[in-house]
């Protein structure tokens, strides 16, 4: 296999150390925007380079973003080469377009890195799904989010604080959002679902609320309820529709989520005939990352050609078929909070069972109201 | 894919059960000592007919225990054909030969089901070690026994009664043995531990400990203590050496093994650069175990020859590489005992850090002075 590489970064370094173990693999250009140490020879600074070297089979996309790995990657399928990303955002974007592409070019795409850094969950998902039904898909897709709430369970510290920390130690960005407030999982979600239900979610069909409101008190009114508190993602399908959401959520202490820790995620599809099977391990870092991009690239190499899902049809979401109580805490009275209380906290209230999708709309609303406000869904 | 099938007992009524919804695979005989209903048409009761049957290209055994499934299997795979098994009895005994006739004869061999039932332990195994090195395996292997210390644990019964309740579930054998005092999770351990290592154990080179001993006030005091005991089998290499034992494990209450309820299992295997990833779902049971045994036919019909691993030599076994503490129970004094107490809890001590060989050999020839006495190791 030969390879080129699409960036050089944090994953594209470890991408090279992988494939510098593996005989039948080859790095024979490296697509980046500024000269790097020890790859001199084999740079190229015209991602085009690539695109038209002929002896190069295999295309792996490790620059992230939407532009221009949308269209080098597009590109490369056109001209029949094998793609291995590690790309969410341009997976979960360019879904159908991507696979589409693929196929009619006779070329492999995978992204197994996209969703669970390190850990085997595309690939487990689509074994699954050749003799089982998946009917749900569920869990904790993104170590920065679970290393705070770990964190806060153990000591009562504050979010700012604990998410400082986070950035000391290197598992959350500077630019912190896309974890905290959920788009990172929702692409991950977003893959997941279609591939488990071989539909086409769009990330804005996915309601979501994030962690950065969630305070030490909250933490400690979990405890004492006997809950632990996790930004969990979820889709289940019954029939032909689809409900997607992640919320924050409260698990029961003994529940395996619950024993999730550091930065590490956990991610589980329920087979109709097979139950839940879940999945551990790290969810993101440099050699996690680049395992399973390699792992795909060995895929390929072994002759798997397809994407996970051979299929996928626009899916009609229901947005009310998942009801639960809520945890809420808000400074600012409500109308239809007030409607809904069933009991109460300490610092906030829970609910009676609400939809997902009116807990989510109203929660997005009413943080213009009250921006400290927070919310989980009790399981 | 033109099947005969080895066995129709549980196992292989649910084989039978998820061939019929894949197109490429059709169950052509089945080899059984009795008639069964609604398979009269296809049924032998001479399994050489299949065997000497040109047009079966895979075998598919689920009959159990070794002879004569192992004169069975070793005549299918010198004809060249395929042998699917969920036999671990079967291939942890016969490891070697097995593997070496398959390769000899250009026949697959895969026993998937052999290990953690439905879940894709193995298989994922297998696609670690083509990258990375594994260093250790350890787990939750088996569900009965799971069953049993999740309910001692949930609420204060003795240890026969929650076994009467485990058979009457259909979790526990008529005859339990196998199950609580550890010889169906050495087996697996076996197995696991030559596939991540490439080394031939043998059952009798591991010592080993069950839970047929444990009492309620045993469980009392770990809970005090903010432990979970459960019966958990490891295996790690160091350098050429390998250490494998198995014996209840207290471990935190925080921990991944202790969120494990009722007969599901949980396995993790540690890469040296992946580091853990594990794996959970049902261990055993008519649907999981067939769903693994047809995974691994559609795997040999897509191409996937070899064993899980190529090479198998035999292993120095290193029984002094492991020490921790342990909690001991007994009602009678033992000299040695007494020099390793490093505390007291309720109605048992414990030690401070002993090498697992000399603790399981002792707890082994104690058993004859104490018959009631239990042990756990302290994670």
């Amino acid at each position: 296999m030969k390879i080129g590489l699409l960036g050089y970064g944090v994953v594209g370094v470890g991408v090279c150390e992988w494939v510098a173990q593996c005989p039948d693999m080859h790095v024979e250009k490296v697509f980046c925007r500024r000269p790097k140490a020890g790859i001199e020879s084999i740079t190229v600074y015209d991602a085009q380079e690539i695109i038209n070297d002929p002896t190069i089979d295999t295309v792996v996309e490790v620059m992230g973003g939407l532009h221009p790995a949308y269209e080098l990657v597009s590109a490369a399928l056109k001209k029949g080469k094998n793609v291995i990303t590690a790309n969410k955002n341009l997976i979960s974007a360019y879904y159908s377009d991507l696979i589409a592409l693929a196929y009619e070019n006779g070329a492999a795409l995978r992204c197994t890195a996209a969703c669970g850094g390190g850990i085997p969950w595309l690939v487990n998902l689509e074994r699954c799904k050749r003799l089982d039904t998946v009917c749900e898909i569920s869990g904790i897709m993104n170590g920065t989010t679970n290393f705070i709430m770990d964190a806060m369970h153990r000591s009562p510290v504050d979010f700012s604080e604990i998410l400082k920390q986070a950035q000391e130690l290197g598992y959350a960005e500077a630019d912190p959002r896309a974890d905290i407030d959920g788009d990172d999982i929702r692409r991950k979600l977003v893959i997941s679902a279609n591939v488990a239900f071989d539909t086409l979610l769009r990330e804005e069909d996915v309601p979501m609320f994030g962690i950065r409101t969630v305070s030490a008190a909250d933490i400690e009114a979990f405890r004492q309820h006997g809950f632990v508190c996790k930004l969990i993602a979820s889709a289940l399908r019954s029939g032909e529709k689809v409900s997607a959401y992640l919320e924050p959520t409260l698990v029961g202490s003994g529940d395996l989520e619950a024993a999730v820790p550091s930065n590490y995620n956990l991610i589980t599809y329920t087979g109709e005939a097979i139950g839940p099977q879940s999945f551990f391990g790290q969810g993101a870092g440099r050699y996690p990352t680049a395992y399973n991009v390699v792992q795909d690239c060995l895929d390929v190499l072994r002759g798997q050609r397809d994407f996970y899902a051979a299929a996928a049809a626009p899916a009609e979401m229901d947005p009310t078929a998942v009801m639960h109580p809520y945890y809420v805490r808000t400074e600012k009275e409500d109308g239809w909070l007030s409607g809904h209380i069933a009991d109460r906290w300490d610092c906030g209230v829970v609910t009676d069972a609400v939809s997902v999708s009116e807990m989510l709309t109203w929660a997005k609303q009413h943080r213009a109201v009250d921006p400290t406000c927070f919310i989980a869904g009790i399981r």
